[in-house]
């Protein structure tokens, strides 16, 4: 996370902490009173001036919004920029559901225009299809593009000429996975999935699990742009051969850095009492993501390294000149 | 107040504190003694961050400005956000003087975009021409509308051609009321005065006190929309049948709800000790406005009932979902 | 301070405070000791919602970088908020670097629009050509003016068919002054070099030190406009003449206000946690300078007095209205 | 309170404040949720170092020691300085249970000295026999009175020869009131129970409820000397009498302040996180009765009033002391 | 005041702020705003953790009882230990009134002891007699003295039997100095009043002005003990004779600790919300006078100094060696 | 620690922290650095109302000192309640460096009114001679015991007339060690070292180190009372035997609580900014070790365990009753 916040240049840090629990096994009231807990266990530690807790897997909403209201407790009033996920009702931020996808477009739009590849009709492949893949592919079919394949644990999809997102979202909303959609749309079934991988187009966004461009199928891949949606998409030994391949390679840390940026917006939007349109949410959110691919590109330049590298550059630099200047090294 | 936020949706609440005596009967050195007084007893359970008092009747700037002297005295710096209605040079809000004006211009303008009715010499009658009423006659008529009648205590007046505004305006500003505009202005004075809101316009504007539209007088209604500056101009007899007249109700609580946002965009202001030029301030006015306006339409027309009452849906519905979300119920 | 501040209507006071050293004798270690210790004496009774404090003479961005986290310490969170003039990368403002001559050039710009006068072609002398002088050249030439002369302690400098501002930005940077520069561009050196005050221009800036427009040199100025960069170029028997002789002069201490409005912009940022773009930051900075000037020349005009005594009624008036307000005089 | 507290003087104030509801119909974990919201309501306004709640009717240590555990959680710490009655494990104070009983016994030991009486086998009847009175007797006998009377709501009691104390108290605890306790023990029933009032003896305790000592029963009363340790046992009339017999009144807010005095070094002893023992609470309790017997009796002979009346100048005049040395008045 | 405090050890400071004012020429009400708005502008930066102001000349305890009254309403609750000096009343500390007498007893008695000498007729002349002077000599009347000289403004006053101490208090009430106190009591006058030096007396009391035993009287002071109740009442030629002489001197910043020591005493007690009965307090001031007179004998003869060096090196040495401690050096 | 602290009921709790780093190897101002950086990163979840930590191995009062002094930077004022173990010259407590000592005897002597054994002549053994040994030779001495053995690294010593305390710690402040004590003092040499434990005495003081008594010597035990002054000092099968035996043992965390007793009192004396005298510490000391004394055996009797079980049912019990009335479980 400090990699991330630092690339994007937002003034958050990193730190994890949590509970060993199965919440899939506890009652409602019970998930309230351990988060409640929680909060009172960290609250004095924390704060909209100090640390902010972010959600991660098996928190929701909901869970935000009580430990945001226990925290309310300890301060005596409502201060909601002390924790971000919370649901917009109680001081969520506008444009947090789909941030993820939409920092991602931001970045490949400036990439497509560095490699002077036009995002109208560009052709696209997407593996994931949950909050970050189906949005990025909504998202980059208002831009014009063609998706062309999409996938998930339901099965990878394909067509030619382009594959109707909306109904796929409906779809998936409806049977919970994309298995059978070639059934009521005009696409092919490919298989084995990860072939979706493999396909042709400008532009490949692995919006899925780690680890799935690998040593194994990297020769295939024939993307002109990989946008890391998802984290760790792509294995050290794969990325290698994908910077030997001259693919341009959007590193995931900066790819999908939007999701972090809005929970700062959040924490912003909070701290001030006052909330942005989502216009501005996304504004602001293109004019960090825009700042940060330049920055990473010239440095990547600069150094003549690839982007990955040329972000972990920029990342690092970032920290440690901070820290430098305060004076702790 | 409650719902008034809420239909608006600002982080504001309700509750009311006041002192019982006659300002009218005190020395300036006594209501001065009185608001600091009023301010250290109230000092350690308000606060930028929990409460924040807005002026009501019988306050004035000079007053909310003692206040929020003697606040800094409890806190130890100046905290102008404690307190809205401060003069601006001690950090009161651009555009607060016509923001209730401003705010139903807003929603007129949505109203007349859903009723295709155009502005331009679209008749307007105005009830009241006091800070609201007569702000909101001035703005319409930069609006390209055709002011027919005015009134306030002095008379109502009425012309076909349509009022100089302007010119009123300075008249009530030498004279004290209306009465006797029709000897230096062409137009005719309407008797009773409350004829000003039978005349035949495509816009009636209550601005003035509770109840002027009654089961006595609304038959006699001919507008095409009523907004309603005034706080419950209408009684809930006269509601009904505006509704069954099929007359276009902009609910006070939404269409006078300007001047609560713009005290709230001034605690917002002075918490950042950052302040918005004029044209910020009524920009996003607009955006509040604007969205407030079509979420209550698209209520009542959900619901099939009239908008006031999808107004009604509306405010105590984030109430309660702001509730629920924080385990309150 | 107090009437700069005022003059640009931003929240800020006056007051100083120091060390009494000399840093050019001090390792960097003594002087972070220095400043830190210094921070411990003070920062009980300072804070960003009290008071903040701004650079001066001999101090630089890693001092106040110490300061910054020093403060941190007492705090127990990072409260970048409580002083400026840090380094961006850790909470300074974009278009601090710049910020005096930006603010000279929106306040040129107004008084050029007041003038009649045309920047395209506009003949400019800047005397000066450290920080303010040199960007004010350069943002002046960016307007389109003609940059006719310059100077610095290695010498003044002049062409009537305009000097390359960049070159000449980019000789100091490699020589320490403009000495020498007619040997490396198209310009004749101007000796004494205070004779680039008396170029025949249309606009002259004063951007160095102290007392250049005198009782001796006063009557030599040919300039239709005046616009003091520098603190106090004029003395006030040459003042007197500039003004018999309807020389229109831009006092310093509203031309030069940019530095400090953009300090404040950089306290405002701190707080909110949240950092504008340097494009956001240069259009509140145009606001601000805008409004500054039209007030200091609306209350000129209604007093007939010069653009100084202007100034001051000014800032005089809004410092002791807000006194009145919160009850102090 | 604040006259009871005043006349012992101890700088506690007055004011109740209480929940509307009954108890008895209540769960214990209902009773520790509305324990705990009572204190997360009023817990920003009281403190240690502010307003320290006290037990009343229908509270318990329990419940204090609920509220004194919600407010921990408020401030961050353990703080049992607010609130007094809490159970001895968690911070109450030694020596609480029989407080009023012991401050009793310090005025009547003071009165006794002053009156010329003897305790040693002087005579003494006790309405009530509950927490104070129970203790009374108990004390009493240990100084060497004899307990000639005793009642509770089960029948009053009387022995010549003395009542054993210890035995009654026993009894009660097995059998809830005294009824039958004749029928164990060497004494005779009075009938009606009130006949203890009228016993022929030295020291007459009335311990019971309000309203007991009346115009009706005032001539028969014998006792050399009444110790009020209930609240309000002597109706205002009786009172008259009891002065025109010139019985000696130690006046219940003085003789009863027992206990409030007890709670303060509860507060004092919690705030400085060191406890007493039980003897130190006791020399200390003494200490202040002792004091402010004397200062009521010797107010009530400078302005030849009764002792009651001699209190209220004592109580009200260092209430009216401190307001006017602060500026209140 | 950090030698005086850190010679009887007890953790107070130095530091002294005032007022430019001449109370004389003022009303209550503009005394009462003074000392009010003086604790408005320090009131942040003392308290009762921090640094404690305490009365001096022209403050009385009604000025003190303001300015705890102002403290109140910055910190929100009523802090007594800010301040010293309050009336007891709201705050202030038993024995207060002659602290300084009874602090200066102590160390008699302590050194009579040491010089072998019997307090029980012993022969003590004292200078002045104003708080300190006149309750010393009732004092060391009390403990079996003789006081055989006493003086004031009025005049000096001897009698070798013994002046009526309590009288000679009793007079000055009425009669504001001891002028003409021969004529009512048995005791001739002493001219010039200096002549009460000089008496041939076992004690000396210095309890009236600086610099009143100097080279020209020195020679002539008979007695064996000087005790000096005022401050610096010893010049420092004559000081070097008294040692010369062997006479035993109490040095002031010694002597006269008591005053102080008891405005310790009631900061902590206010601080505990606890007050000490008269006799705790002199139980208590006396253990720490008798530690502190043991501490400086022994440092005398340690380095064979006078005692007054021996203070010194006490007090010095307890502040170098907390602030080695603490790392301050 | 908890349950320490829990038996001799003091209101502190357990928990431990530390640096794992080797003070041997560090400069002072290492250890300085090290110290003050410690507390900043703890210093804002501890305090004096919160958690006061108190010094263990590789401590020592400088390094608590600095510890201290860098909480005050934190808290904005000095603070001594912060930290226990501090030197007396900056809020260190009197009666601290015997403390586990002195506790140990007030144990001792109320075990042995309990068992009707004399201390006048009794024989004691001590094994270990540093703080806690020595100081316990030396004060059972003063309670007029025989010391008749004593022991430390240089070996153990015997003397049926009794050894001479006073001149065994001065010779091991001179020569580090006893080793060769019996060649300047009337004692022979025991060897191993060990068997002054085995010596025929009335009480047997363990002061050394852990797991001393163990299967192997526990049958030539001989002593009646064994006093465990070491942390440990028995292993439980040894005392198995002891009380098998019917050695009456005073279980370690009761015999050696008079150290944490005292750094409560530091804690207790540092927020009161009032210090006792060391009579008043060795009081209260003797009150709270007696008290806990009696609870011990009272709870052993009553239960028919050994001292030691009885010391945690105290403990135990006394720490669930308040978890329970807080509510905790």
């Amino acid at each position: 996370m400090t990699w991330k916040c630092a690339v994007v240049n937002i003034p958050l840090g990193g730190g994890k902490g949590g509970v060993i629990c199965d919440p899939k096994d506890m009652t409602q009231a019970e998930l309230e009173r351990l988060s409640r807990g929680y909060m009172q266990a960290i609250g004095r530690y924390i704060g909209p001036e100090i640390d902010v807790p972010a959600p991660d897997v098996y928190t929701n909403p909901q869970i935000m919004a009580w430990m945001a209201d226990e925290f309310s407790k300890i301060r005596g009033y409502y201060a909601p920029g002390v924790i971000t996920g919370k649901p917009i009702a109680i001081g969520g931020s506008e444009g947090r559901g789909d941030a993820t996808a939409r920092g991602a477009r931001y970045t490949i739009r400036e990439a497509a225009k560095h490699l002077g590849l036009k995002l109208e009709n560009a052709t696209v492949a997407v593996q994931g299809f949950g909050n970050a893949g189906s949005n990025a592919a909504r998202l980059m079919a208002e831009d014009g593009c063609k998706i062309v394949g999409i996938s998930d644990v339901g099965g990878a999809f394909h067509s030619e000429s382009g594959i109707d997102v909306a109904k796929a979202i409906e779809y998936v909303a409806e049977n919970g996975t994309l298995a059978g959609f070639d059934t009521v749309s005009d696409c092919e079934e490919l298989t084995p999935a990860e072939k979706v991988l493999e396909l042709d187009v400008d532009i490949l966004i692995p919006a899925a699990l780690e680890g799935q461009i690998t040593e194994k199928n990297v020769h295939n891949i024939k993307a002109r742009m990989v946008a890391e949606c998802a984290n760790g998409p792509t294995t050290p030994a794969a990325d290698k051969v994908l910077t030997e391949k001259g693919i341009f390679v959007i590193p995931d840390f900066l790819c999908n850095a939007g999701g972090v940026t809005v929970s700062y917006f959040e924490q912003v939007q909070g701290n001030m009492n006052f909330y942005w349109p989502a216009e501005e949410v996304d504004e602001r959110l293109g004019h960090i993501m825009k700042k940060a691919f330049w920055a990473v590109l010239e440095t990547a330049e600069k150094y003549n390294v690839n982007n990955r590298t040329g972000a972990y550059v920029v990342a690092v630099g970032r920290v440690a000149e901070a820290m430098k200047l305060r004076g702790w090294v």
